[in-house]
């Protein structure tokens, strides 16, 4: 079959039939995930440079990390307004704890955030963070234990006491933990594909974890081989979504078929390499997207973060 | 032969052979480009952050162009300074002019700037200012045509005219045009990854481009195939340089031999699917580095800004 590319008019309606995909993501869900699931913000050592959305995702999460210096981050987020600093209290700070500032520290301490220092350095501070998540999420007792634990560190072993717990964690519950992660993109290079790395490593069926990045243009998540179905309300689509790409970070790939992008495609390879990418593309599907790639590939979707307190 | 990874001291001397390798790359010269090469500063459309570092770069460089926007960006960063602006004057601006605001226009326009507008829509803004560099630098009757013409767009046929007269042009010299790139990184994220796809298109030996990006952190460039030597002075290494990254975005692939990097690797398979990448390394060679790989990798070179303008 040769490759083919239409351009569609800005909205067209969509009639799929549930044959055609295997995954199904909610754009909307990144940003206010489902009451009754497991869900974390994971807060990254990077300035939070979107702080009116930061603040109102924040209610959305049920659980809230900081790795390391994102602790800072948060800290410093408030300037002077001791008030609001004390209302935006996360869970855990965790890491080699080598970048959190001794007064940061002192002060979430003072305000019981369970703090846990990692020393390996065979993993990193966002590693160690989803052992904590994957630990809250599936153990009541260890959640029990560091939170009444009147130990330095919480009664988890110093070197790598929460990777060694987590690996004798026997959960396969099968749910996913949706998490937000701010931070991670668009700092050191070198970071920003570390991060990116990571949402390969977490797509695996057996992952408990369902990532996404929130920078301060994109999100930026996985969509996995053998389709997946997009969708998003009209409104979010008119007033939140800009551009978005599909980028084969991973391999070289085929994107098999799309509908519902303005520059539809099928049976398109795509390369970094060749310069063969889809990006500045857009959703014109009303309410839903769908996309069938050979081998995952990352979406980033540009939210207009201006229109988007209205949807939080 | 089995992979390796060795943990190096903080500063290593090292001897090579040049049987080692086949490509040269000093990285101080992409801030400082020799003054007898052609060499070009590119401005794409995202705000400046780097000001003082920028303002010192731009006199190491003899052509400046500004894609589009960027001319914006650049009236923008001089504020009331209006002496200043008048002083940092750029060579050309090109693009489909969506961007250019109507009374940046003007101002370059009365400088007697270069304004070239292209309407196509099947090559980006970037390939339009690349267009322009090859044929200012190879085509000494375009540079003059174009500077005397009275012409509202420099005598370019408005449509695609600079791609129709580049295909024109028969230069084989072989002369590489030093290019650093400002803005293209940590923008939006598909404008990222497509300007990281520029880099292993202008990679061909046909090309005739050395393209280097400069973000508010990293220097970011290609390491091609078949062994290339990175040389530093130690001053610059010591003050300048921090962290640096092997990035496998164009396909999985092999890091063949290292020697130089804090970890030091060979035979060491590489891929971002496997979340198998050298990220967080540094160089340690006293004041080179050799890096083989299969295929070609980006690198980004974290660059202490601070302390570069010694170095400008």
């Amino acid at each position: 079959m040769s490759e083919w590319c239409v351009e569609n008019p800005e909205s067209i309606p969509l009639t799929l039939d549930k044959s055609q995909y295997q995954h199904l993501i909610d754009i909307e869900q990144y940003l206010s995930p489902l009451a009754d699931k497991p869900s974390t913000l994971l807060i990254l050592n990077q300035k939070i440079d979107i702080p009116d959305v930061f603040l109102e995702i924040w209610g959305h999460y049920k659980l809230k990390v900081c790795a390391d210096g994102g602790a800072n981050r948060l800290y410093e987020l408030f300037g002077d307004d001791e008030s609001a600093r004390s209302r935006y209290l996360p869970d855990y700070i965790v890491g080699d704890l080598d970048s959190l500032k001794e007064d940061v520290k002192r002060y979430y301490r003072q305000k019981k955030v369970v703090i846990i220092k990692q020393l390996t350095q065979y993993s990193t501070d966002f590693s160690k963070c989803l052992d904590v998540i994957a630990l809250h999420w599936n153990s009541s007792a260890f959640a029990q234990k560091v939170r009444s634990s009147t130990d330095e560190n919480h009664s988890v072993e110093l070197y790598d006491g929460l990777a060694k717990w987590r690996e004798k964690l026997s959960d396969k519950s099968g749910i996913k933990i949706n998490t937000l992660a701010l931070g991670g993109i668009n700092g050191r290079f070198d970071q920003t594909i570390h991060s990116i790395s990571q949402l390969y490593q977490l797509s695996s069926n057996e992952s408990q974890f369902n990532l996404c990045y929130l920078s301060s243009t994109d999100l930026i998540f996985l969509i996995p081989s053998q389709g997946t179905l997009l969708t998003y309300s009209k409104k979010f689509r008119h007033e939140c979504i800009g551009n978005c790409g599909l980028l084969p970070l991973g391999r070289p790939t085929v994107l098999q078929e799309t509908r519902g992008l303005k520059w539809d495609v099928g049976n398109w390879s795509t390369s970094i390499e060749e310069g063969k990418v889809s990006s500045s593309n857009r959703f014109v599907g009303e309410e839903k997207c769908l996309l069938k790639t050979k081998d995952s590939v990352v979406i980033s979707v540009e939210i207009q973060m201006g229109n988007l307190k209205r949807f939080l």
